[in-house]
């Protein structure tokens, strides 16, 4: 008797009932106003991911120690935001409820909406650590109000003033810098500087991490939408990530905008699985 | 004193009064079901068409000669199709009611839409010529019904039973066969025969030509975003447009589905140019 | 309760014990020649199914209403290849117990041995229908008897002179032509001229189906390891596989030879799911 | 005691002396008028050369039969035509004056000036026959003579009226057409017809004989630098090269036009190894 | 009334009679040594340019408050290096005589030679200041005084001794090294150390700006003709041309080497929008 | 009288006699477990390499001073390790024996074995300098023992405890980290902390250098099978490689890992071009 082909992110092989952590994958791009294509991470960062090892020396530890369940990649009405964000919004809450962490795989920044409207439901105190190369604050872009270009203001819509903690970003139109500083996110412009002392003063409280993996150089990570030079290097990135995902209270992330159409040499794609794993790992402590 | 970079169609360097058509592009693909990317054809068209002649030994005509003006991509709101429609029917709207053709290029195949509504609205008797790869007839995909796979059902609400008369068509649902042959649309499967019929059947009828790209078999052009084999070469798509063009009363019609980032070597993009130089040639007759 | 994530080939969704078709991968190119990367091919193939149709209109058939079971790929021993055919031959014999067709998706052209070596021990009046452009007739590659260009030779081995009907051959050692004129095999050069005839005369008696794609001219099919100009289009390799799978006694096939690092647009893999959702339906009639 | 790594095109392994054919390759593309790159061709040419047989079951010959120099790529100018094409034009001569073959592997077209200077000089009733998809008469290109563009008219002024015979062009101004048809060369336009009619009636004259691969169609050989759709495939120009070089009198041949960057799948490089190959054993015979 | 299709780089708008700086590119490489394909930079630049934001968080500054105006490409004539030079010398020129500041885009390096030689006209104590990873100080290149190879020996030739200040260099021959060292040239080698106190030194003296960008690592900057490995990371190369566009008395300026057929991830165009941009800022300061 | 087509790296045109290193090619990959492709890495280092200059402003020498001699590749037998090993160990031995310096050009890692299995047999207390991301230090791999993933600890049972150097780890099994900690290697992780003084301890030792390219980030070399992001830079290697073959008692020497399809920019080609220089010139001293 032969087994149907399940294929799942390298080491996250739990069932769900006694998973801590459930991977899901929104493979949507509709409002990507440059290049699309993110709607293929999903497929491309499971397959990718074996060439990688379960074990990271950096941590110490092995993917086969933690309990990860790989619900794969949503099935999404393309062309439809709306509806796209009420079943990643659905399977965000599943997930919570069942007292697990949602990791969401995008897709365009755009889907962590939909996350973020399950998580502030059951957690109003939400607070979220966004890195990023793009302020994401418009209020809407050519009219779109659900736009990548608009995510993180809708969120703030959600969460209000203060709650925001945004890293790494160095592109933007001026008013959205200034409606930043005017009191509304908490803008650290080029790199990473005060990552610490958020993440110290963060302590105690839900947060949501929501990672737009362009905050790295192109140089790193070609394979994006909208590449924007002058961004971190792969190592910073990661101790960044090992240090939230191990320090604060977390109670959901995403890793987005790894658009493989862009990435023919597949090196994004490796860090995009090295990140998770990382990422991973450092939540299962 | 220096011009400014004026970008066109090769040859197509009319100004707007004298112009007999009237070349438009529609960058949008946030339908697209498989791989995006026709958001880019535009530019691509106009760039590499300068790397073919304006004169057509086909034809023995010379773009020189016709009256064409381009005026470039319209600005969508990438995200929204209703928003981006209402601006395409704009755009087609004032083209016909100067008594020029629009000659739309996308995009993916929904921008049709956009151009039909409007000839319906001027042309009621309208009658449509469509060449394509796939039946484009569903009611809805995943629930969205602005979607590029049922674009010409959409046609359809607006013109009804008979008036759309379809080639080439190799691919669709079941439903979609079945309920074009019960008397929806004329549909000729696999390849262009029929057409030449066709076309002497609407002598005299205002008729609108949406040519999908794909119709093509993926060897002529692999640059699309779902490529389906068994398509017909490009000499007979050329022979067949050129029927079309200098045949029927055109009113209006569309170039559609070339996606650049999936055409590496080239060779789609000049296949979209030479078959654009050979329709404004017969168009122009 | 979330489900794990599960990826099939297009309409493969059927459960094993109702399955009358078994799908299988063997992600192996350890001795192809000169570009390697056929080891891709599976997930590739599964991965594209998805922008195919369940429903064929050459054949007015639905996948929906075959019964195929996908049970993915083998998990092989990259660089020893004796292992690698073991893997293979067992995966392909619990088929056959089971009176199940084992249908394989390479990989390089060897795994065809595996797959040989159960089905001649189940049916030793075994006949192969072979479409390649080259004869894989060698004795030895450079000393090795285990290569992709010894595997028919390796099959004669097995199943004796008159037993091997191959088509499409266009490329070779002049002492490969000579060995299969002198009776070893039936060799019909350049095209499937024959093939029909043969198809007839093969009625009643097990045959195993092998497609090497790359029967196909490179302007169809570049994505391949050695590609060789001057093959037959996709219509004629169509009706070819319809023809074999529908008209002979079937007892095992496979199609290899993909090679998507070779294959940037696409089509070659859209030509590769294309042609086996076409077998399946033949077979399933 | 070691050898140094001489490289060659696939069976060319003869000695100078003995040779009866001499290879070499210009490695020039500075008048291309589009894409650049084709000085890559003659590596990519000889290395991929290995993916093929030596031997051809068409003409059930093989190129270890027959006696083939490669002396491997000129060191050109790049920048300066006139002195590249004295580079070409002496190579040419040294190899007629020892009274072998030469066959010349461009870059652009420009490079068959150069051979052409050299054979015209020893054979002054010297025809051409010149397969092509465009017509390459323009006196000037942007004021430049020495260009890809202008070639057969510069060898029009060597040669004169009714020397010249071109066919597959479908590419060119109105001008180049009319001048052509007024009795300066004898132009066929599309395809292939009426070459057997001249090949027989160039009997026991000088044939020099130049082929851009660009006659083929795109979806047989994208990698080139001026892709011009509708052009013959393969097959027809294998049979075609196979009658020239094997019924004319040949003193001299070029192959150009291959251009490896736009050449992702390296199919258009087989094609061009396979139609040299088919040349060699045709002039052998 | 439609407009036609105008296709500036982001945010260059101006009319020419307001502008303090006029844009015009280069479309040539003949005489590029090693890959070509920089002919295509322009079009690649302003097409991707639109990916950016006009604002620059680094400099608190919006090119909407510039005044820059974009000429597009000249037509050039390509294989024939001496009249392409005087095309762009007469564009230099007569931008200059506006009392505008001519900002060329190759291309490749030998374009800047038109600009120097009408900036030198206009300032006979011109200096340069050169970022490259090359030398470019050979006498000749296989005995073509007009190489890219050469383009600031040629320089050189105009200006003498001591005007000329090199950066980042990292290749060349032993000779270009010395000759260089002897007194012609101020040449810092691998990194940009000692350019704040160059440009502290030229105070008052108008200078050219010209920007090699392979003197950037190839990691950043990998589409370019000939990437050599070792170069300057992005940020340290918008610190230096912020700090020269901003501290020196600045009469001219361009950006060259950028070859979109090597940037299969678009990340170089990207890089060379965003230096040009922040270039432009820098200037109006 | 014409010369055959030698090919050699750049400025390696000694005769075997004179020369003290010895470059020769190993194109095997048939053991890499992801993606294949460094078989092709020896010619696409040749031609490329020609894009470089033969001197080095880093080490002020050139390579017109050394004498190196480049035998080419070897002929593999693809699909056979131990065959292919034999072959590499033969070759090695044969410039042993002539007291020079073997230059290995891989080919996935595995083709080290070959070397050190002859270099162990003349130098019977080696060491080996081993940079990598990868420990290499597998039992077996799916029951394989012949492996690019278990190349180092086939060394370590030739050579013993003590004898191997690892630098730049940061992937591998938690197993094979333990074992190299218990006393088998000499592991340094992440980067070259260490190399200095292990450099210095191994002073009059003879010492085997083998280079897995991947220890360099996949920002700087993309092109590998198994990208492993947080590497070196190429400075850091570019210093590392000259300290460690300026300043112990070098034996011989491979680079591997090259992959030339995953290198669409050329760039990581460069590298390992430029890395090669610059070990050659310091080996020279």
């Amino acid at each position: 008797m032969l087994n149907k082909n399940i294929v799942s992110f390298l080491g996250c092989d739990a069932e769900y009932d006694e998973a801590r952590v459930v991977l899901f994958g929104a493979p949507f791009d509709s409002t990507t106003s440059f290049r699309p294509g993110t709607r293929f991470a999903g497929p491309a960062i499971r397959g990718d991911s074996w060439g990688l090892e379960t074990y990271s020396p950096y941590q110490d530890r092995d993917l086969t120690d933690c309990h990860i369940f790989d619900s794969g990649d949503l099935e999404l009405a393309i062309g439809d935001s709306e509806k796209v964000l009420a079943v990643i919004e659905e399977r965000a809450e599943t997930i919570l409820k069942d007292d697990k962490l949602p990791f969401l795989i995008g897709g365009e920044h755009l889907v962590t909406l939909g996350s973020i409207r399950a998580a502030a439901r059951k957690y109003p105190d939400l607070h979220i650590i966004h890195l990023d190369a793009h302020t994401d604050l418009r209020e809407d872009y050519l009219g779109v109000r659900l736009s990548h270009a608009c995510v993180i203001r809708r969120c703030w819509e959600i969460l209000g003033n203060g709650r925001i903690h945004q890293f790494g970003i160095r592109s933007g139109e001026k008013d959205e810098f200034e409606w930043a500083k005017s009191g509304h996110t908490s803008l650290h412009p080029f790199d990473l500087e005060g990552l610490e002392e958020t993440v110290e003063s963060l302590k105690g409280k839900p947060v949501y991490f929501t990672l737009d993996l362009d905050v790295l150089d192109p140089s790193v990570f070609p394979g994006t939408g909208t590449p924007e030079p002058g961004g971190i290097d792969y190592m910073t990135l990661q101790r960044a990530v090992i240090a939230v995902c191990q320090n604060v209270c977390l109670v959901g992330c995403d890793v987005n905008e790894l658009c493989p159409p862009y990435d023919a040499s597949g090196v994004s794609t490796a860090v995009a699985c090295k990140i998770i794993r990382e990422m991973l790992l450092a939540i299962g402590r």
